[in-house]
């Protein structure tokens, strides 16, 4: 299949037209994962840089900056910058979530230690904030400082959110738009100001990326209750054993009655689970239309995403519409 | 005991002559460390922020500033974003240490958990980076960002290195530079370049840092071994029980003949102490001159230090005089 076939996926679509750009940001991200003194960095951000995630925080700076017509080079720092700010998020919360597997490979905390993806991602971090200095622009370092505040913020929010049933749907999207919309807006709309885009166009773009991140991460919740799991690679009922209080449950915890909040709470507030607690929380999902209308509000984000993408009168229409199928696609999953 | 008499320590007349400015930037930390969403966050900020250490990072950027006649505010952006900084790290290293006090008090980890530690340390490091970006000085972003990536970098190389007999002075000094060093000469460096002060004294205030840090922790590593456990708050032999090849020990292994290598290989390199090993390890540091070389090692950077500060016209004479003593005071506890 060619990649510029209607039938290749969006992201593919994407990373097939910026190809150029993209190779000389993964050569960026090898040469600054170096360190002449600490072998032990590189071996680990190998691990994870090369398991082939599919780059789409990298691929969104590097359409967005394209698409307003940039023609410098300062977007693949930008583009760098993201996928290794990513790359540190995803080290620490493997350590935070005691997690063994991650794109289909052991954990670097499991193959190495805590203590290595602890500091690793401190080094991708800092990293990441060397390359984004060398953009000169101290509006771009303001966005991504905020982002990286926000992420970080998100992801204590969810540590301390997730197990109390008092969690409502405003808490959810504060934490979605920390573990996973604020870098996605920030990687759009700093490719609109790397290129010196008008600000109306620019705040379009923010808003693309905000939508776009926080549909993506409502959709990869509902999967968890409803996926394939040889499509999706994710076994369903994690998020119910892992007790996280996801949207769908929110919603049927909004509906229940006494007799089915005591079952919300025993099994997720206390974790005591027992057999047969998954079906019953499927039926109690089905029965309230918490699956459903979960996957109206992706579909809300996702038209949120298209609408303000159309406000932008990019340069380029063939990447402005790889990057409204991508809207599209991120809730085609769960079509 | 007032704290403008000569008996007061250099840091406590330091911070008596900075009270105004340090004021404002305790005031600054307590501001930035709120989060609305995530109370968790304060709480395990303020546990190690008010556990009353010296401060000594924040103060020398803001006596760096001021010596050199800086009268703006970013001076105490850059003090908080230091302290900042430093407490981030301490989150993180008490994790990858599994450490259980600090300051005098359990540490966060002990008393929430590793996952809090991680994530409020992330977020420390985003609120400094807000904090700098702030200032609208690239150069200042420059080099915090740099001092950043040889912090972490230097603490995976004391991972890896720590107890593997090869570890030579070189490697120690890498070591003890990311681990110490980088942060105190990045805080006098920004004091400079905020105060517009000349390229050469802007150096100067550079490698007086540099040369206090590794000073200050070769002093550290060297108490280990012969403080006095009610002056120093530290237990002799710390280090040894934890297998850290530190410099007294590195100077004793160059020294040792092949049965006094096995002897370190097994107590460090494999970790199986006996009873009596301790002082046998003291004996052979003793025969060897290694705490008498350490202490020379330590006079000497504090000589370097002295002369890199002398280099520098500074227009408080006072202030500079504090941190000349401040370089004797930190050997002062080995001598």
């Amino acid at each position: 299949m060619s990649l510029d076939s209607p039938a290749a996926k969006p992201h593919e679509r994407l990373a097939a037209a910026l190809d150029g750009d993209m190779g000389e940001v993964n050569a960026l991200i090898r040469a600054r994962m170096a360190s002449e003194n600490a072998p032990r960095i590189p071996e680990v951000t190998a691990h994870l840089v090369e398991a082939g995630g599919k780059r789409l925080r990298p691929l969104l700076t590097l359409a967005s900056a394209r698409m307003m017509g940039y023609s410098g080079s300062h977007h693949l720092r930008l583009a760098a910058t993201v996928e290794f700010i990513h790359t540190a998020t995803l080290l620490h919360d493997d350590v935070v979530d005691e997690s063994r597997q991650r794109r289909g490979r052991p954990t670097a905390n499991l193959l190495w230690d805590n203590k290595s993806s602890v500091l690793v991602g401190d080094y991708l971090f800092a990293r990441s904030f060397q390359l984004m200095v060398e953009t000169g622009s101290l509006r771009v370092l303001d966005i991504l400082a905020d982002a990286a505040a926000t992420i970080a913020e998100g992801e204590v929010l969810q540590m301390t959110a997730a197990q109390n049933l008092a969690t409502d749907e405003a808490v959810y999207l504060k934490v979605v738009r920390g573990k996973t919309a604020a870098l996605f807006s920030a990687a759009t709309e700093v490719g609109g100001v790397i290129a010196d885009a008008p600000e109306d166009e620019i705040r379009a773009l923010r808003e693309y990326g905000d939508a776009l991140g926080i549909a993506f991460q409502i959709v990869d919740d509902l999967l968890d209750y409803q996926g394939d799991a040889k499509a999706t690679g994710k076994n369903i009922g994690d998020d119910f054993r892992e007790r996280k209080l996801t949207l769908p449950v929110i919603k049927a915890v909004g509906a229940a009655d006494a007799e089915e909040r005591t079952f919300w709470s025993r099994t997720i507030e206390k974790g005591r689970q027992e057999d047969g607690d998954l079906d019953r929380a499927l039926t109690l999902l089905n029965k309230h239309g918490a699956l459903q209308a979960t996957r109206a509000d992706a579909l809300a984000w996702t038209a949120k995403a298209k609408d303000s993408l159309a406000r932008v009168s990019g340069a380029d229409a063939a990447l402005q519409e790889m990057l409204a199928d991508l809207a599209d696609f991120v809730v085609a999953r769960v079509s």
